[in-house]
């Protein structure tokens, strides 16, 4: 990766409060982890826990905080800020604008676009991408490889939806709307009735609606309503391999980590916080800024604010106080043998 | 979506045994739950959970059980039935015929069919779909876009694929078979065998056979058998995201919801359901008709009918109990640690 | 499936140490399972469990261990090795040969490859690829189907990418990578910081390296680090619908069984081994050879050769003694009944 900045760039962007040591080399090629930079490369000390990996670093330039008292080694140099992970962050923004540029406005040859479909000014429509008709793209969205819009779908202005994002017919994304590779925002929900034994599916004739702002991780699948609308509010960001059901209600500025999966119909209010492989039973109420965690299974509505955690989901300090207590179980049953000794000898007439 | 019934096509599709109220509108615009329905809109009582919703509700027009006693508001109609939820379905299947009609057939011209393909008769063949050597495509069957065939598969007639399904060689399936998005049979099974430290693939030549009526949901991937055949009987229905290893046999008429997994060689019964995330280790038999709850792990064989819950699954029954003891485990420590004091008290010389 | 051995090619693939019984038939059609084989078939006894099965099997030829002690049906022919199941290995390793012909070496008119990409020699490209810029393809390096190759992107020599694979930009992968349908390596990472209440992306400016001889499942996905690289060690295989975050550092020979997950940074280190849906918090250190059971939650470093099951996962050892303890639990609440009940008696003054 071309990762390249000088020395006078690099300084102007972290703007430091201080700076110590010297450096002969005029540029920075890399950033890596305290300990596995090398020479050339831009390290940064995020989290006090590594703060003794400092002096061992082989970085040419270490951000560091204000409090961090030490001397850099010979041809290397410290540059002290505030906050070293904002820092890094305005950083790597700066390198995602180099190397991870905009697609240029076009529509490649082989996209098919259907002649009553609707676009928007400044698109990105990119090779093998299918636009169905009535569907409406809005301006300055970027549609990446291999991206499929259904129907009738309208989709808002300034998405960017990576290479395979399908959005299904009727469905609609606001502004700013990013779909990462093979995320499915539209599958057809999952619904039987067992009629003599075979099971008949019922009819899904709903959509999907993602608000603006609402980001889906890559092969993460969304499924239509059965009627109505299955909603994801604006500014939630949805991780890989996630699944939600149909009907569900996702409020807005919520975080569902990947592996996580609810059911049909369930609902999360604003700020919810879904954890890695946690589960959600269909026909929930989860109440707003509530926070399930990893691996959790969630079987009834959760009050606002809480913290879940266990399968089935329990609160979180019930489930410490339980964790602690499971581990000693076997303490426990040794207590009741000697109880029972000690009781029978007692009981023994004398 | 442009859902539009008048009122006289509502009330021929719901022939309801007897109506009250009645309403200025002529036409029905929406389908939506009782509390989020518009004027225009039709909703139901579907679940007797919701009663109290009913005269709430905006909607104008309204499906009731005949039991349910109450009176519309001003311009509103209630429409009486035995089963409002079978009405809904009903309604939902008129629907999707007008908004999510068959693709017309014929052959998009960026398809890609080997010359040695068998086509069948009203096939609609979407745009870059590649169908391999000596695949056959059964009659009436839809291939949406990006869909890819391998060599000497055999798809059967009636075949419903969404866009990117992947059936790959020498796979098999029967009537009526539909996949969805992204859902790929037959991927290569995950076998090894470590020779000096090193894994080396053992080879995975069987296939994926589909029996009629299946359904594989987006994204869910099955793996061809190691040799032989991985096999999903008729009518099985299979969700989102859900892992099939090699040699599986799932019998008829299962239900597998989304981001369930079952290792290599486990076989299912007729009528087994797993809930989300239930995962199966391999070479097990699940007995006709039980049932494994969700995050449930199983472990070992299940008999037919068995409820199991839990990680590692237990039955349903011992689970409850179990979860009941679970609960009260910090009265259990409290009461042994009162037991200790008073035995101590009594142990104690007077 | 058109498998077919003459006898004669069957044996001297087998190379038997000895034989019993004899056929008719001159030609072998198929591999089954004992108790599933039909006439013409192939069968082995690859399991001592299975040994009752034997006897009972219609297969035309039976590969048996050395020690197995009975005689053949009529037309039925016994071949006796040291180990049947490397044998069935050596037989599938022939057939997967002929029935999974490496594609042949060209380009497919409907590739889109970029004129500043560097293509190696003996390449398959198929049909609707995409390579972008300055993306370098190594040497007899096989891209079925809808495979998308990222700016800059540096696949090495003799990979196999099935359909829909994708690595984006600026990743790399060593010599004989797979990546299997649908895989993407290089998704972006899932890192936010929130900003009045907003979830701001944190640029994701990272590649992913996949070593030799890494396997990648079915819809698995590998996201990108925050900075620097996701690492997958040689020769580790990770299974279908797995996901692995941004900044973890796999080692080698690792296995990552199917709908396992780890969170960012995390760190396997070699030969560790995740069973099914087995999920890692972030930013652990799981050591050399440690073995995570099926489901478990890991939230904390695990020391090399280590066993964990449960979650939150805890050693082998304990995760079974608390099982059978919890197994007990009714027992335990009832002998603290009685205990009340005897201490209650004992303490009343007589």
């Amino acid at each position: 990766m071309a990762i390249s900045f000088s020395l006078q760039e690099l300084i102007s962007i972290v703007a430091p409060s201080k700076t110590k040591g010297s450096l002969n080399e005029t540029s920075i090629t890399g950033i890596a982890a305290l300990t596995e930079a090398q020479p050339g490369d831009l390290s940064f000390l995020g989290n006090l826990k590594y703060t003794t990996d400092v002096p061992k670093s082989a970085a040419s330039v270490v951000i560091l905080p204000l409090e961090y008292d030490g001397e850099p080694n010979a041809n290397q140099l410290y540059l002290f800020v505030e906050k070293p992970s904002s820092v890094l962050a305005l950083i790597c923004g700066q390198i995602e604008q180099r190397l991870w540029q905009r697609p240029a406005p076009g529509i490649h040859p082989t996209a098919i676009i259907d002649s009553t479909a609707r676009l928007g000014n400044n698109l990105h429509i990119g090779p093998f991408c299918i636009i169905e008709a009535g569907a409406e793209i809005g301006d300055n969205s970027i549609l990446e490889a291999y991206c499929h819009i259904g129907r009738d779908a309208r989709i808002g202005t300034d998405n960017w939806f990576k290479p395979r994002a399908t959005v299904t017919d009727y469905c609609v994304t606001g502004a700013r709307v990013k779909l990462f590779i093979g995320a499915v925002v539209g599958g057809e929900g999952f619904g039987f009735e067992t009629v003599n034994g075979a099971h008949q599916k019922i009819p899904q004739v709903g959509n999907v609606v993602l608000e603006d702002d609402v980001e889906v991780g890559a092969n993460s699948t969304i499924d239509r309503a059965r009627f109505a609308t299955t909603r994801v509010g604006k500014g939630t960001k949805i991780d890989n391999l996630v699944q939600i059901g149909h009907n569900c209600q996702i409020g807005q500025h919520c975080i569902l980590v990947s592996q996580s999966g609810m059911a049909g119909s369930t609902i999360l209010e604003d700020y919810v916080v879904l954890a890695g492989q946690a589960g959600l039973a269909g026909h929930l109420r989860i109440g707003k800024g509530a926070r399930v965690g990893a691996q959790c299974g969630v079987l009834s509505d959760i009050p606002a604010g809480a913290v879940v955690l266990d399968s089935p989901a329990v609160p979180l300090q019930t489930a410490k106080k339980l964790m602690v207590l499971k581990m000693r179980l076997p303490d426990l049953f040794k207590r009741v043998d000697t109880l029972e000794k000690t009781i029978e000898t007692l009981s023994q007439p004398k």
